[in-house]
């Protein structure tokens, strides 16, 4: 349980951070929320992956013992509340989402593979770190979370997650793993982004 | 915290899981949604409410640490994907669930008093490990959840509970215990799901 | 990890639950729902805060540890059911829950520091015990939670968890800070009751 990431970039994982706590920030501004609304959601998108992978995975809770993630979700909230929404809506938002999502996915993964979880649930763990912020996010806001959305999302984690665990099954040298599964990832969603990709929904015959 | 509990028949408890991610991914094909919700909801309805039970008392969170539960529930999410979802639905899912249900709550309280929880909140993890993957499932829904509505659902897990906790009470064989338990359990549901029994709602004078 | 809080006052902390609790169960009552579910929702509002609060910091569960807390719980619910819902209802439930949010958020905030968390999430950990109950409370219902609404009341137990992590970090004596942190709290709260006064929603020019 006392298992170290020496290597976990620091400023990254604060940057990925940020980027989805201005997502719960931006949402909480579109709806006329006040300033401490805007923190309870930049607070809760930031951190509710992670924090949930943590508990899952018996690790202390990454934010709350580190001095620097929850004010910096508090300056993202200051950020967005003194700024015009228009600043941060639209495709920048989305791009840096997709960057976040794939960066977050790989992280959880590999925390997950360093804490001696079997691969199945370790991709499971990547796509919880990268997805559940923006879920109860969504629910507390009353709205169709992207769980129930057919545009790729989740599925772009589950690629990031799932390249992860095969570059570590591999053997391959951490660095061509994580930055090979952060680039698979992240080019899925883009393209989703890009050009409204999406699933197919379950439309059995007889179904 | 090192507690094992040997004998929970490992076959059971993953026939559980699989029922109650049936139960997801059922709902997920009912609402027409994608192969990746569909997976997430038969995750966070098979283990949902053991997850939360194993965090409360302070155990390794079970499917996490287990090869096969995470598994079994993507192949049942592919099961109903690649199946008509009439197959699933109607009474014979209801009937699953409600051997589910008892067999939950039973297991739920029993590795709560075997952690050295104490009566009372021991049966409220058996009740949670029974009904919490079905609130969350409703809750991503959008959907008004089964602690909502009067059908006796909760009422059937916390009869299973209480009588495990009585039957250790009282010191009775285990396999007596919970044989009894589940059976107590699982028939006040099945007559529920046969007559339509519900409870009443508050309808207090001057309420 | 085994620090342990002597002089948190048990039953200040067990009347707190009891009145969250019964927030909870009279609005499973106005919602005219079964007995079961006014005893869960009692349950959920009562402990639900500190339950998260105490597994982000790695704590225990208090009320699973603890052989009073679900009882009381409980019993709030049995109270509710025997009597008219408008007993419960209106300004006295009202001062009562603004009581039990301050010491709710101080009591939060004082573990949170005596687990060795720093200041800014300790303040977090104390607006989470005092608020998350509720939010829990109102996603089930189906209701906008506490969290969308602009009446004060997260900012209150935000005040009540600030003075209490500033007067730590002075080195007051515990009881008045303390005492200073939830009057304060509780005065704020109070005069939102009072007077309606709410915070501004977010309406940057060009947002």
């Amino acid at each position: 349980m006392s298992v170290t990431l020496p290597q976990i970039p620091a400023a990254l994982d604060l940057i990925g951070t940020a980027v989805f706590a201005l997502t719960g920030a931006v949402l909480a501004s579109r709806l006329r929320q006040t300033f401490v609304t805007m923190a309870f959601f930049a607070l809760i998108t930031g951190v509710g992956g992670g924090s949930v992978r943590d508990l899952l995975i018996g690790a202390p809770v990454f934010w709350v013992r580190d001095p620097w993630v929850a004010p910096v979700c508090m300056a993202v909230a200051l950020l967005a509340w003194f700024t015009p929404h228009k600043w941060w809506e639209g495709r920048l938002l989305d791009w840096a989402d997709a960057a976040g999502l794939a960066a977050y996915a790989v992280l959880g993964t590999a925390k997950a593979l360093a804490f001696g979880i079997a691969p199945v649930p370790a991709v499971l763990m990547g796509v919880i770190t990268g997805c559940v912020g923006g879920v109860i996010r969504d629910v507390l806001a009353g709205r169709p979370s992207i769980i129930m959305r057919p545009e790729i999302y989740v599925t772009a984690a589950a690629l990031a997650a799932g390249l992860c665990a095969a570059g570590a099954w591999l053997g391959l040298p951490r660095e061509i793993a994580w930055s090979a599964a952060m680039l698979g990832g992240f080019s899925l969603r883009g393209y989703a982004i890009a050009t409204g990709l999406a699933l197919p929904g379950y439309q059995r015959a007889g179904g």
